[in-house]
């Protein structure tokens, strides 16, 4: 097939009728991915949307299910780049959904400051390790850890890119939770939405789901526990409908 | 019986082999406080613990059955206070578990700085409302809204208080989650544990538990949900074992 390259894979969008490419030596997606994508806020007729740290485009694509509006993805490393854009090939959505191969810190410029309804974001997790202890696959490590954009950076471009009173809806570990509220609030994003995401039952929480709104005004909700696994190491159903579809 | 005053009651405290004086008109201690009292982190054979907007003295009492270490309580309230007194004393808790009348931010001029390897606190969780909205009722308006304490009175005081290294746990609504956070931080205390309790699966949180080591390093954990009634309206097995026991 003219649309893979080496050992990618054409892989299906689960409960969407939609496929990606993947390639497990480069980039595949992740469960957190697929969460945000179905947490945030989307309008649903209309709307401008942007997803930074886009990876092989996995949240532009599940947008596209939610909302006819238009999306833009942001991704630093050309061949995730590449792969993005030809899955949006593929499932022939490129009268409104586009990739850009850059620097999400240059994008409010390159794109206009408060131009974007929706902002999702999932960025690298960890922070930069050493030099020694950086994984060895560059791809990967780029996409983990916090060698080309950190944290401040991502929510920097998010507040800077959505127009006031829009969503910026960020995935990343619990650690990180008080780091996240902090620079939103000091980036003009007010948290209005919080879901943890808990591997099982009786366990401590592993992936945090937040929304803001630029300039909105204090009232936190906590959203419903979501559980991924039952006691027999299965999707709960509410994990299979998310995939699966219901 | 001696102990009782007008319409109060002897109630038992549940799990605990133990009683507590209540008053539906001036005060009966809340589900809250009991998840607070096995919230926090207590040493078991010896410390100095203390609780700060005590009521009728809920969580001492709760605390006293983890610690053999000795307990104040520091209620604002007269009455609340000689309740929460008589019901040490039915108990025969006296060598261990005291009641001081007075405001909590006198505390840590009159006890001293740094002296607890523990603090607790139920504070009011209402904002001070207009004098026409208040609770007509006075014993449960300074119990519910921020009329002589207000949230930084209660995190101030409980900084000051803890050594360091010490734990400071709150209960509150999620809405003042950032608040609390924030605060928590501007007085040197560091978030390390959250638990949020939900009505019911599916449902929005209801209530926050925080722990905060004094000048602790951050890393923040979010427990595992507690969700307090199944389906049926009956509290669940999990809660069941908190107030009945196992």
């Amino acid at each position: 097939m003219d649309f893979l390259k080496g050992d990618e894979r054409l892989d299906y969008l689960l409960a969407e009728n939609l496929r990606i490419i993947q390639s497990p030596t480069v980039f595949s997606f992740s469960l957190d991915a697929v969460l945000l994508a179905r947490f945030v806020y989307v309008p649903i007729q209309k709307g401008n949307l942007i997803d930074l740290c886009s990876g092989n485009g996995v949240i532009p694509l599940f947008l596209s299910v939610r909302t006819k509006g238009t999306i833009t993805g942001v991704e630093i490393q050309e061949r995730l780049f590449d792969m993005a854009q030809r899955s949006i090939e593929y499932n022939q959505l490129e009268h409104r959904l586009h990739m850009i191969h850059g620097d999400i810190k240059d994008m409010p410029k390159e794109l206009g400051y408060g131009k974007f309804d929706v902002v999702t974001c999932n960025p690298p997790y960890f922070p930069t390790p050493s030099s020694e202890e950086i994984n060895e696959n560059e791809h990967l490590a780029i996409a983990r850890h916090e060698i080309l954009c950190t944290l401040e950076d991502a929510i920097k471009a998010s507040s800077q890119l959505v127009r006031q009173g829009g969503k910026v809806a960020f995935v990343h570990r619990p650690g990180r939770f008080l780091d996240i509220v902090t620079l939103m609030r000091k980036y003009n994003l007010e948290p209005k939405k919080v879901q943890f995401v808990y591997p099982k039952q009786g366990k401590e929480a592993n992936t945090l789901l937040i929304e803001a709104t630029k300039n909105g005004s204090p009232d936190l909700k906590i959203m419903p526990p979501l559980i991924v696994y039952n006691d027999d190491n299965e999707y709960t159903s509410e994990i299979k409908d998310i995939l699966y579809g219901k």
